[in-house]
């Protein structure tokens, strides 16, 4: 254990915060790199092809990601004192990383979204094999069904990386999947069936439910349990829910406004697909027009950026933001954390609320 | 433990191994009903529809099946001398049935397939929905959406029974699951693009990746570690690769000849949709006229069946299945196993090979 620091002014750290984190990160690219290595050589021994549905996940944790699920557990242990010699929370990162890698490439399918980091999606990219190849059947029911499997691969994956955990990890893991899956499910059922206006507290539920918590709250939990430390679970949900509440309202705001070259995916999609995001909650809570064009069931994207960016309402929102960090960091100003590790959770809060990639 | 008997001759077992069996699976089905009543009643306590998802999964495992996986992990764990009044094997149990829900539901997506164990199945349930609620959106994304989080939530579900199984468990527990769908893509992928013929080692192969060893050997393996027995690896791979081929080829059979009103789902799915079934592979070998029609893409499942009537290739398979029924039997002559147990053994082969639903 590195020193914890109970006092508001804290003693110098040994190494900055930030360093120490971002050693542990080039750690976790290795990890991930050797062991997709390894699985696709073990998987290609009966059946070359078979070793395409590992590359499939591969490829798409090796296009990029901003990995901030990894560094949010990394900093939960690191601020929670956990011993930076200690790499046993690299495989509790790891395994956050590919669940969100099997979310994606499933919720993809949902959303026939065509691309994800700047390449085709997974299912886009094996219905493309099959036409091209004139196979038999359907060619989007055999990328589809391809996903379906790399999703359950990736799912699997982090299992197996989790399973080495402590046993007081167990019930947070199957919980922040359980909410995750559920929140999606809720999301999908939403958009397709529900009557506007939509409930913004249920908008505020799903975001919460499918990004929110398991973005921040939960990685930064799992992280203080590895290092031994649930008592800091209150005041890291509290920063969590607050901090995760702002990275998905700046996702909806990057989808309305976004530039797809930069995001790697399609703007405007989650406007166009009736999701009822965050943003068109807050939206509809501050503008009765925005409001009377959803009942109305006229909101396209055009007309939704147009009178967000006409009203008061992207400026008021922007300020829910401040409003929302401030709360977050509040909610970690008092309880004992490792050195420096106040100061640099303060930072990422500032770095997810404010990012435009 | 209860007393290990390493002759061929065995004592009387205090209760007939059968009946202990029972017993235990009589808790196996208390335990699933009482998880999905608390589940469902839990995720519906922010958004009542939340809960539609586990009922999804409710539904598949309470309308039937022949629990097969969850009967061989008990029984691996019994005839390893597992204590009886130990329910931690349970929890193995029901992992393995929860696991195999998850696999029908993303499997009956990739077939398209309509009906499973006499019901719709989850994808074709969720369309139906959307099409009767005249809801957003097009039906079968819509549908198939929802069976995939379904099945995402089925394999959660399992791997949280799983997690409290000893650590020897892990490895086997995730490439068990990683065998599965790695076998299942091979067997999609195979189906729509590979040049026939097809090998049929490449046939078998598949078969015992995607149902045979996860059916039957794997499941015996988990119990003999729950037992403390990972000595009986050996012998249980070897009655289960054999017992599992007999399976697989008694479940291609009833897909080829069988009665959909008893098997609860469509008959010659396989057959009209290319799969390199472990049967088909067998006729190819047996038969030149069948190699012929399958070459020359003119092999229907009338064809087939026709074929498999009038020659003696289905009597051959018979034979066939008669010699892994044997050899699976011999695999199991000479380890020790609990009382009476060895014989249980060789009843469930046969029970497994040659039943008609």
């Amino acid at each position: 254990m590195t020193t914890i620091d109970t006092t508001l002014g804290e003693r110098a750290p040994t190494a900055p915060p930030r360093k120490v984190r971002e050693h542990l990160m080039e750690l976790l690219e290795e990890r991930l790199r050797a062991f997709f290595r390894e699985e696709q050589e073990r998987r290609s021994t009966a059946y070359s092809s078979a070793s395409d549905l590992v590359s499939s996940v591969a490829d798409l944790v090796g296009a990029g990601g901003k990995r901030v699920r990894p560094a949010f557990c990394i900093s939960g242990y690191l601020a929670a004192g956990g011993d930076p010699d200690d790499h046993r929370v690299l495989r509790a990162a790891v395994a956050l990383e590919l669940l969100h890698a099997a979310a994606l490439i499933h919720d993809d399918i949902m959303d026939a979204a065509t691309r994800r980091r700047g390449v085709p999606t997974v299912h886009e990219k094996h219905s493309a094999s099959h036409r091209s190849g004139g196979w038999r059947g359907e060619d989007r029911r055999y990328g589809e069904g391809v996903a379906v499997l790399a999703g359950d691969l990736a799912l699997v994956y982090a299992d197996q990386f989790m399973a080495t955990a402590p046993a007081m990890v167990d019930a947070l893991w199957a919980e922040l999947r359980t909410e995750l899956i559920v929140g999606q499910f809720v999301d999908v059922h939403v958009a397709a069936a529900a009557e506007f206006p939509v409930d913004p507290d249920l908008a505020r539920w799903i975001a919460l439910s499918k990004s929110g918590r398991y973005t921040i709250h939960r990685p930064l939990e799992v992280g203080a349990a590895i290092a031994g430390r649930p008592d800091l679970g209150n005041a890291f949900e509290a920063y969590g829910a607050a901090i995760g509440e702002a990275f998905q309202l700046r996702d909806d705001i990057m989808d309305a406004f976004g530039d797809g070259q930069v995001t790697g995916k399609p703007d405007g999609l989650d406007l166009t697909s009736h999701k009822m995001t965050l943003l068109l909650g807050a939206a509809m809570e501050r503008d009765l027009e925005i409001r009377d064009l959803v009942h109305a069931g006229e909101m396209s994207a055009g007309s939704l950026r147009t009178r967000l960016r006409e009203t008061g309402v992207r400026v008021d929102i922007e300020r829910h933001i401040d409003r929302l960090v401030d709360d977050g960091c509040q909610a970690i100003a008092k309880v004992p954390l490792a050195a420096g590790w106040r100061e640099e959770l303060v930072e990422m809060a500032r770095l997810v609320a404010y990012r435009d990639c």
